[in-house]
C-alpha cells in the first residue's frame, strides 16, 4: 500500500522565505499585505483537503484510469465526487484574479498549492489546471459577452476548459496547422478539424467543457501568423445561461498512456462545431504566449510534486524496512535498524530531498517573477518580465527531468516492492514522464532558453541573473566557514557557466547557430544545476539565521541539505561543459540510416 | 505501432573484435578455433529468430501479462509457442558445457544473443535466463543422480528451472531466510517456508519446473553460514524419467509490476514438499556465488538490450516524422526534413547510441573474463577471474542504470507519442527499470566494487586496470590527432578515477569504512564512465585502423562514436568526483525522520 500523502507545509513556508516572497510581493499594491498569515493557512487547508479527498484516490485513477465508449468518456467515480469537492472547497479560482470571483492571490501562492495538489493527485490536477489556462484566455483576450457568457462557470469550476493546439501533423509546430474556421453570418464560426493530446478533451465530472481551439480562417497568411483562437462549448450555451444543443465536438478516441491514466488524453474531431473568435483573427498565437511561461511553470512543478511525493514513500520505507547490516555497525544493533542506516540508502534520499527544495525554491521565484510582470509597475515589471523570461525554461525542463530521475531514485530505495505498482512508487516514475515532453519539449525550452533568452537585452539580461548570483555568493563569503566553504564551490561552477555562456553568446553573434544549438541541452542542464546552487545557498544563509535566532534543528538540517547540494550536486555542471562547446560537427557525422 | 526489431548484428560483431576476443579465447584449448566463423552465422541465425518469433510477441506479452488462477500461471498463447520454437532451435543451450548437452560454445557469445533475444523480448528471455543458474548449480554441484535426473530436460528446455531465494524478510540480505528443510529417512530432505520473487516460479509453457530453494537444516549454523540448497521440482520425477505426483509446491501469487509483464513473479509456498540436497549442507550460499557473476553480468546486458531497442524505435520515428524547422536550415529544405535533422534530436540518438557502443564492449569483455575464469588455466585464469571481479559490479550497475536512463531519452525523441504505449518505447523504459534491482540491487554493487574488489591484492588488481587503460592511451597517442585529443581528455578522468581510488584506499586502510561505503555509488557511476571511455578509445584505435584499410565509412562514424563519448560524456566522471571523497557526515546529518 501506498504511504499516506503528509504536505511538507513546513518545507513549503520556508521556501517562501528563501526567495524574499513577502518583501518583493508587498511592493506590489494588490498584494501589499501578503504575508504568511496567508501562506500558511492556505497551505494547511490545502494539505488537509490534498490529503483527505486527493490522495486516497490517487491509485485508484490510475489503475482505473478513464474509459471511453460511444465518445463518453467516463472518470473513476471517486474523481467525479472528489471534483465536486474541490469546487466546494473553491481550489478551482484560488489565484484567480477577484474581478472574475477568483480568490486573487498572487500566482506565487499557488506554487505551494499547486505542489501539494499535484503531489496528492496529479492526474485530477490537470482539470482545473487547462481550465486556469482557458480562463486566462478568455479573460485576457475575449470580449465583455464572452466573459459575461463562460468565465462564472469556469471560474466556479462548475464547467472545465481546454486547451486544442496540436494536430496529428503539427505537434511542436503550430504554423502547419490545418483545423478550419469559418465565419457565418452571424458573427460566429463553423471550426473543422481533429485535435490531439487534449487534456480532459472529454469526461463526465461536469456539465459542459469550454474548449479553447487554434484554427486557420481561409485566406489567412500561411504558418504561425495565420492562426486564430476560438471558444468552442461542447453544449451551447443559451444568453440566460442555461445549456442548449450539442455543439458537434466529439470525442474520438482516448491515448493508453505510461501514466497520468485518470487524465484523459482525447483526440478531438470538430465537424462545423460553432466557434467563437477570441480578439482579433490570425493573433491566436500570441494570445496563446501570454499564458504559455505560467503553464511552463506549471508543469516543472509537476515534477517537483512527484519528486516530492516519491521521496515521502522512499523514506517511510526505509525508515521501516529491517534488511542488512549496515556497514560499521554492530550485529547487536544492526538488529534494530532498518535501511535509512544504510550511507547508500541515505545518498539516495538526501540526493532526492536537496533538489526537491532547489527545485521548489527555482519555481517559486519564478512564479514571484510572474507576479512582477503580471501585476507591478515600471521597473519592477521589466525586471519580472525579464527574469521570469530565463527562468521559465529551466523550471519546465530542468525540473521536470529531474522528477523523473528522482523518481526512479525513489523506486531503488524501495529495491524489489518499488517495481511492485502496489507500493505506488512506480506510479510517480510513469506519472512524471510526461513533465518532459508537454508544454514545449525540454529540447524545445532548451532553444527558447538559449536564442530567445540569452540575447535579451543583448545578453545583459543573463548577465545581471548571474551578478546575482555572484551577490549570494559575496554574502556566503561574509557568512562563516561553512557558508564561505559553499561559497568557494558555487563559485567554480558560476564561473564556468559565464565562459560558456560567453562562447554562446560569441557562436551567435558568428551566426552560428547551428553550433550553439547543439550545445542547448547541456547549457540548459548545466544552468539548471547552478541555479539549483544559488537557491541552496540563499537557503543556508537564511537557515544560518534562522537557526541563530530560535536554536531549531530544522535549520541546521537545511544548511546540510545546502551543504550537499552544493559539494555533492553542483559538480554535476561542469560536467556538461564540454558539450556546450562542442559544436555540431560530431552529431552529424553519423548518416541518420546509422542511428 | 512499435517499430520491427532489426538485430544490430554489424555493431555486435564488431563489438567482438573491440574486445580482442578471437586472440584471447584461442588461448583456452576449448576455443581455440573460435573465429568470426563462429560468431557471424550465430549472431545471423539469433537474429533472424528474434526478429521473427520474439520481437512481435513483446507487446502482447506486455498487454495480456501473465495471469494467475487458483494457484495455476498462465501465459499468453504466443509465449507457449514461442517457448516451443526457441526450444526447437537450440537457443536454450548454446552457451552450455558439452558434457550435459549443450553447444559448447564460450560465455563470451552469449554476449551476443543474449543482448540480440533481450532486445527482442526482455520478460521471454528470462524464463531461460533462470533456467541457466539452476543448470549451472546442479551441474557444478549436484551429485551424478541428480545431473542424470535433471539436466537433459533442462538443457534441452522442456523443463525450467527457478532460483528461490528471497523471503518476505530476506531480501538483499540471505542470513534471515526461515524456509526449513528437515532431513528424512530415505535422505531426502522435507522443504518448508514461502519464497518470494520467483521469476517464472509457476507457468505453462513447461510440464515440469526444477526449483532451487535455498533452506536452512535445523541445528544449522546462525546467518549465512547456515544455509543449504535443494533441487524441488514442481512435479517428482521417477527414477524412468517420467513424471509422477504434485510436490506440494504452489504458487500463491503473482505481483502486479512496472514491467515485464510477461515473467510471472511468484511468491512460492513450499509446504513439506521434498527436496534433494545440492552438494554439501551450509554451503548453498557459496554454490550461489559460483553463479553470481555470470547472472549479474547478464542483468547488466538487460539494460543494454532495453537501451538497444529503444534506440532503434527513437531512430526510426526521428527520421520518419516531419516537424519544426532545424535551426539554420531554409524553409525550403525544412519541407523534406524530419525531426532527425535537428541538432537537439541528433544529441539524443547519439547520446544513446554511444553508450550502446561502450556498454556493449564492457559487457563482452566481462563475458570474456568469465571465460578466462572457467576455462583458462594458471596466470590466464587467475587474471580472468581478477578482472572479472572488478568489471562485474561494474557490468551489472553502470549498465542497468543506463538502460533506463537511455529508455527515457529514447520516449524524449518521440515526444508525446513516447508517451502512448502504442509505440513500444514506454515499455523498454518499464521493463529496464527492474535491472538496478534485482540480482543484487545497484548500491549492493557499490559496495562489492568498494569492499571486495578495490582490496583484491592489495589494491594491485584494481592498478593493473587502471594500467590498462593508460596503455590504451599511450596507444591513442601514437595514432594521430584525432586519436590522441581523444587520449588527452581521457587520461584526466582516468587520473582523476585513481586519486579517488587512492582516497577510497586510504580511508580503507584507516578503518574509515562508512566514509569510504558513503562514496560507493558514486565511485561506481564513475568508475562505468571512465571504463566506457577505455573501451571506446580502444574501439577508435581499431575503427582507425578498419578505415585505413577497407575506407568503410562505418568505421569513420565508429571513430566519431568514440570521439562524443569521450568529449562530450566522459566529463560527467569528474562530476562524482567529490561525492566519493565527501566521506558520511552530511548524509547522516538529517534526522531519519526529518527525510
Amino acid at each position: 500500500m501506498a504511504v499516506p500523502y503528509k504536505a511538507p507545509v513546513k518545507d513549503i513556508v520556508f521556501g517562501y522565505e528563501v526567495i524574499d516572497s513577502y518583501n518583493v510581493l508587498n511592493k506590489i499594491s494588490e498584494f501589499s499585505d501578503f504575508s504568511e498569515d496567508i501562506v500558511i493557512p492556505t497551505m494547511e487547508e490545502c494539505a488537509k483537503f490534498s490529503e483527505e479527498v486527493l490522495a486516497p484516490i490517487n491509485a485508484i485513477g490510475d489503475q482505473q484510469g478513464a474509459s471511453i465508449e460511444n465518445g463518453n468518456v467516463t472518470m473513476p467515480e471517486e474523481f467525479v465526487d472528489a471534483y465536486k469537492k474541490f469546487i466546494e472547497a473553491g481550489w478551482a479560482s484560488i489565484s484567480l484574479p477577484e474581478e472574475i470571483g477568483g480568490g486573487g492571490m498572487p500566482i506565487t501562492l499557488s506554487g505551494g498549492t499547486l505542489e501539494i495538489l499535484s503531489t496528492a493527485n496529479l492526474a485530477f490536477g490537470l482539470a482545473p489546471g487547462l481550465s486556469a489556462g482557458a480562463i486566462s484566455a478568455i479573460n485576457f483576450h475575449g470580449n465583455q459577452e464572452q466573459k459575461d457568457k463562460f468565465l462564472p462557470k469556469l471560474v466556479s469550476g462548475e464547467w472545465t476548459g481546454t486547451m486544442n493546439l496540436s494536430e496529428p501533423q503539427s505537434g511542436s509546430d503550430l504554423g502547419t496547422i490545418t483545423t478550419k474556421a469559418e465565419k457565418q453570418d452571424d458573427g460566429t464560426y463553423k471550426v473543422t478539424g481533429t485535435k490531439v493530446w487534449i487534456t480532459f478533451g472529454e469526461h463526465n465530472m461536469t456539465e459542459n467543457i469550454i474548449h479553447l481551439v487554434l484554427a486557420k480562417v481561409p485566406g489567412s497568411p500561411e504558418g504561425t501568423k495565420g492562426i486564430s483562437m476560438f471558444i468552442v462549448p461542447k453544449v451551447m450555451v443559451n444568453d440566460d445561461g442555461s445549456l442548449g444543443d450539442n455543439n458537434n465536438v466529439s470525442c474520438i478516441s482516448i491515448e493508453e498512456k505510461l501514466g497520468i491514466h485518470a487524465s484523459p488524453t482525447c483526440v478531438m474531431e470538430y465537424d462545423g462545431s460553432v466557434g467563437y473568435l477570441v480578439g482579433e483573427e490570425n493573433r491566436g498565437l500570441n494570445y496563446m504566449f501570454t499564458m504559455m511561461n505560467e503553464a511552463r511553470v506549471w508543469v516543472g512543478g509537476q515534477g517537483l510534486a512527484c519528486a516530492s511525493g516519491a521521496l515521502q514513500g522512499a523514506s517511510q520505507y526505509a525508515r521501516d524496512r529491517v534488511q542488512g547490516r549496515p556497514v560499521g555497525m554492530s550485529k547487536e544493533d544492526a538488529k534494530k535498524s532498518t535501511i535509512i542506516d544504510h550511507a547508500d540508502v541515505r545518498r539516495m534520499l538526501i540526493t532526492i530531498k536537496s533538489y526537491v527544495d532547489a527545485m521548489r525554491y527555482l519555481m517559486y521565484d519564478n512564479q514571484l517573477m510572474l507576479d512582477l510582470e503580471y501585476f507591478a509597475e515600471g521597473e519592477l515589471k521589466e525586471f519580472g518580465e525579464e527574469r521570469c523570461g530565463i527562468l521559465t525554461p529551466i523550471t519546465k525542463a530542468w525540473i521536470s527531468d529531474l522528477g523523473v530521475e528522482l523518481s526512479s531514485i525513489a523506486i531503488q530505495v524501495y529495491g524489489g516492492m518499488g517495481y511492485v505498482e502496489e507500493t505506488g512508487v512506480a506510479q510517480y516514475l510513469r506519472d512524471s514522464r510526461i513533465a518532459p515532453i508537454y508544454e514545449g519539449t525540454n529540447g524545445i525550452q532548451a532553444l527558447d532558453l538559449m536564442f530567445r533568452k540569452l540575447p535579451l537585452d543583448n545578453g545583459q539580461a543573463m548577465q545581471r541573473l548571474l551578478a546575482d548570483v555572484n551577490k549570494v555568493i559575496d554574502e556566503m563569503n561574509e557568512g562563516g566557514e561553512v557558508l564561505s566553504d559553499m561559497a568557494q564551490k558555487l563559485k567554480v561552477e558560476v564561473d564556468r557557466l559565464s565562459e560558456v555562456t560567453l562562447w554562446l553568446g560569441s557562436k551567435m553573434l558568428e551566426g552560428e547557430l547551428v553550433d550553439a544549438s547543439a550545445g542547448a541541452t547541456p547549457y540548459l542542464k548545466m544552468f539548471g544545476q547552478v541555479l539549483g546552487g544559488y537557491y541552496m545557498g540563499k537557503a543556508a544563509i537564511l537557515a544560518t539565521k534562522k537557526l541563530e535566532e530560535t536554536g531549531d534543528e530544522y535549520y541546521n538540517e537545511k544548511i546540510t541539505l545546502s551543504k550537499f547540494y552544493i559539494e555533492q550536486l553542483l559538480p554535476l555542471a561542469s560536467g556538461y561543459a564540454s558539450s556546450v562547446t562542442a559544436g555540431k560537427d560530431d552529431l552529424f557525422n553519423i548518416k541518420a540510416e546509422s542511428f
